[in-house]
C-alpha cells in the first residue's frame, strides 16, 4: 500500500528556511527571559483527559485531540460503552471520553498547574517558569491556524502582587524587543477581569448575564463601539443600561490616570481595587528607561479563557488586526489540584502569528551564517578524501559551517543553488588537482 | 472534580536543573550538526495511521498512541464499526485503526522520508537533515523508558554513496565529543545488512527464516557466543550450520582488514560489496586526525527495524548495556511514498539515554551562569521599586540574569535557597536605605 506524502489535516512541515528563523527567534526569546529569571521547564505533551476537560479552556475544550486507550483498559472499557453504541449516542459516548482516558494538550498554562501542584515543593518559591513547545487544537483547517502550533510562555506562581505582572510585561516586551518587533509599533492593552463585572452592575445589567454581556463587549475592536451596542440591543438589554455603559467606556482614558477615574466613576470598593492595581502596572512600566514601552488600559478587554481573576493584558498592533500575544492573572487554577489556591499570572507570545508576521515581511532576521560548500570530483582517491575530511575537521571544530557534496555533473546548477541556499564560499577539489 | 497533578502514565515533568542541561546540550548537538552542513527541519507529532503501521516501524507499530476520529468522520466510522462491536473483535478493530486516522509518530524516520516524498522540489540534493523532537511508544512503563522521549536525527536523502556514512559517524562522533562523552570510551560499532543475509547463505541455514536466526544472532552481546549457539541449537538447527558460523564470526577480526577477511571468506559478490563497503567507511573515519575515532566491525550486529537496506551502526560504550545511538542506511523507505526509490541513511542519537547518564553522573557539564537575585523588601515605594527596575534592565540587556524578588521573612532561608540553586550574587534593597 502507498504511503500518504501531505502531512496529517491542518498540520504543516517546516522548511529549512523557515526552520531557521523559528530556531534563532526561540533562542533570543529563550535568553532574554532567562535574564529575567525565568526557569525553563517540560510538561508531557499527552495529559489526562478529565484535566483537560474540566472547564479550563473554554471553546478549546472542543478541539481536544483524544487518545484511544489501549489493551485491558480499551477491553474493560469496551464492555461498558457497547450498550449505548447507536448512531449519535455513540459519538456523544466518545467525544465525552468513553475509551479515551488521555488527550493531547491545548495550551500550556493547565500542564503547568499540574506542574507545580505536583512539584512545589522541588522548585523555587515564587516561581518563574519559562516553557517553549507544541499545543493542539482540532481546529477547522485555515489560513495562518494549525492544529499543531508552538506556544511561548512565561508565568510566575506564588507572587501575589503586581511585582509579577510588572515583570511579565517588562520580560515579554523585551524579548519582542530583541527578536526586531518594534518596527510594527506594538503595545500592551491591559485592563482587569474585576472591573468587568463591575461595569455590568455599575450599567445596571442582569448580573447572570455577565459572560454574554462580555462575549458582546469583547468584539468592540472589530464592531466598533456602534456594533456593540447594536448586538446588546439586539440581544434585548434595556436602553438605559446601555446608554451608561457607553458613557462610561467613551469617557475613559487609555493612560493611568484615565484608569483612575475610570475606577472612581464606578466608585465600589473592587473597582478602586482594580484601579489601584492596573495604574500601579502601568506608572512602574511606563517609567522603564530602557526601551519605550507602551501600555493603554481598554476596558473593553475581556480574554475567552474562564479563568482569569484579576489583570488581563494583549500584544497588539496597529499593523495586524489580532493579538500577537496574551495573558493574565488565574488565581484559582493550581487550587483545582491541590484544593488550595496558589497566586499566578502568565504571558504567551504567539510565536506562530510573529513567524507568520515576520516570514511574510521577508524580515531582515534571516542573516547569512559563515558557510561554506566544499564540491568533491567522484572517484577521488581514498587517501585524498581522508585529507579532505581532517581540513574540513579542522575547520568545523573553529565554528565553521562546511558542508562536504560530490560536484555535480551540471555543476553551474549545483552552484547557483548553493548560492541561493546561503553558501558565501564554494570550494572545488578535483581528482588531478596540485597541491595547494 | 479535582484534577489529577500526576503526570500521565509513563510521561514525566521536567524539573530545571535537568531542563537547562537538555537545553544545553541540544545547543551543542545543533551547533555541532549545522557545522556538518545539515538543516534543521521539523515534521508534525501527529501521523497518518496508514504511514505508521505500513510496517516499516518492527516492533514499535504495536506501540502506537492512536488518536481517536472526530465529528462526522466518527460518526460514520461507528456505523461501520458497530457490527464487530463484540468483546475482542472489537478490541481488535480498535487495534487495527477503526475509529482512527491520525496517530503520534514513533520515531523521526518515517516522518522525515513522507517530508521529503512531499518536499522535495523545495529540498538542496543531496539534503541533510537534522531533527531534534519527541516520538511516543505505548511502552511498559519501566526505570529509564518513557512514553514520551526526544530523539535526535541526522539523515542524508540521495546521496548512494558513502560519504553520507563517513559524513554522519564523523558528525555524531563529534558532537558526542563537544557534550563531553569522550570519557565514557564510546566506539561505533558497524555492520553491513547484506552480510547477514549472506551469512546465513554461507553457514546453509534455511533462508526463509533468515528473521528469526537475526533476533538471535543480535543478542550475542547479551548471551554471549556460547548462548547464540544453544539457541540455534534449541531451535532445531543443524549442528554444521552453528558450527560453520560460529567459526566464521569466532576467526573475525575488528578492524578494516578483518571486514575484508571476513568478506573474503563468504566470497559472494554481495559480500565483497559489503566488504567493501565497511573497510573503505573504516579506513576513511579513523584516519581522521582531529580526534580519536573508534569504530569496530561487528558482523553480529542486527539492528532491529526491517527497513535497513545496508550499512547500520551503532554507538557503545563498556561501562554501559545498551547502546546509546545507532542508525544505518535505508534506501527503499521513501520509496514507500513516491513510488521510487531514493537513497538514505540515518544516525540517531540517544538523547535520553546520553540524558540519564549525565544525569546520573553528577556531570560537570551543569555548569553556573552568571545569576544574581535582587531581594526587595516588600512595601518598596513605587518611585524607587522604578529605579530598580531601571538598573536590572540596564544589566540585563547588557546580558546578565537577574531575577527581581520580594524579600521573605525567613531572609536566611531565602538567601539559602538561592544560592542552592545557582545565584552567585544576592543583593538587598530596603525601604530606608542610603542611595548609594
Amino acid at each position: 500500500m502507498a504511503f500518504i506524502k501531505k502531512p496529517v489535516t491542518g498540520m504543516r512541515d517546516i522548511l529549512p528556511g523557515e526552520m531557521e528563523l523559528r530556531v534563532r527567534l526561540q533562542g533570543i526569546i529563550r535568553e532574554t527571559y532567562l535574564r529575567y529569571g525565568f526557569t525553563e521547564i517540560e510538561t508531557p505533551l499527552v495529559e489526562h483527559i478529565g484535566n483537560l476537560t474540566g472547564k479550563q479552556g473554554g471553546e478549546n475544550e472542543k478541539l481536544i485531540f483524544k487518545i484511544l486507550k489501549r489493551g485491558e483498559s480499551l477491553k474493560r472499557s469496551l464492555e461498558t460503552f457497547g450498550e449505548s453504541l447507536k448512531g449519535d449516542d455513540a459519538a456523544n459516548a466518545l467525544d465525552g471520553g468513553a475509551l479515551t482516558e488521555e488527550g493531547l494538550r491545548y495550551d500550556l498554562t493547565l500542564p503547568l498547574s499540574r506542574y507545580y501542584a505536583a512539584n512545589s515543593g522541588q522548585l523555587p518559591q515564587p516561581f518563574k517558569a519559562l516553557q517553549m513547545g507544541p499545543v493542539f487544537r482540532a481546529d477547522r483547517p485555515q489560513k495562518g491556524r494549525f492544529r499543531q502550533f508552538t506556544q511561548c510562555d512565561i508565568d510566575i506562581l506564588g507572587d501575589p502582587t503586581n511585582l509579577a505582572e510588572k515583570e511579565l510585561i517588562l520580560a515579554t516586551t523585551e524579548a519582542l524587543h530583541n527578536i526586531g518587533f518594534d518596527r510594527y509599533d506594538f503595545y500592551v492593552a491591559i485592563n482587569d477581569r474585576r472591573f468587568l463585572f463591575e461595569l455590568i452592575r455599575y450599567a445596571g445589567f442582569p448580573e447572570d448575564d455577565a459572560e454574554e454581556i462580555l462575549i458582546t463587549l469583547d468584539k468592540a475592536d472589530k464592531i466598533g463601539a456602534e456594533g456593540v451596542d447594536k448586538e446588546l440591543s439586539e440581544m434585548g438589554y434595556a436602553e438605559e443600561s446601555i446608554l451608561k455603559l457607553r458613557k462610561l467606556l467613551d469617557g475613559c482614558g487609555t493612560d493611568a490616570a484615565g484608569v483612575k477615574a475610570f475606577a472612581s466613576a464606578i466608585g465600589t470598593e473592587t473597582a478602586m481595587n482594580a484601579g489601584e492595581n492596573v495604574s500601579d502596572i502601568m506608572d512602574s512600566v511606563t517609567g522603564f528607561k530602557g526601551r519605550k514601552i507602551r501600555l493603554k488600559f481598554d476596558p473593553t478587554l475581556v480574554r475567552g479563557m474562564g479563568y482569569y481573576t484579576g489583570t488581563i493584558f494583549e500584544i497588539k498592533t496597529d499593523a495586524f488586526g489580532s493579538s500577537v500575544g496574551g495573558g493574565g492573572r488565574y488565581d484559582r487554577m493550581v487550587g483545582r489540584f491541590i484544593g488550595q489556591d496558589t497566586p499566578a499570572v502568565g504571558f504567551s507570545i504567539g510565536f506562530e502569528r510573529i513567524m507568520s508576521i515576520l516570514m511574510e515581511d521577508g524580515s531582515g532576521l534571516i542573516k547569512n551564517e559563515d558557510k561554506s560548500a566544499w564540491l568533491i570530483e567522484k572517484g577521488m582517491p581514498e587517501d585524498r578524501l581522508k585529507e579532505i575530511f581532517n581540513e574540513a575537521g579542522e575547520k568545523r571544530s573553529e565554528g565553521h559551517r562546511i558542508l562536504m557534496v560530490w560536484m555535480a555533473k551540471n555543476k553551474k546548477f549545483q552552484k547557483e543553488g548553493l548560492t541561493a541556499q546561503g553558501y558565501t564560499e564554494i570550494r572545488e577539489f578535483y581528482i588531478n588537482e596540485l597541491k595547494h
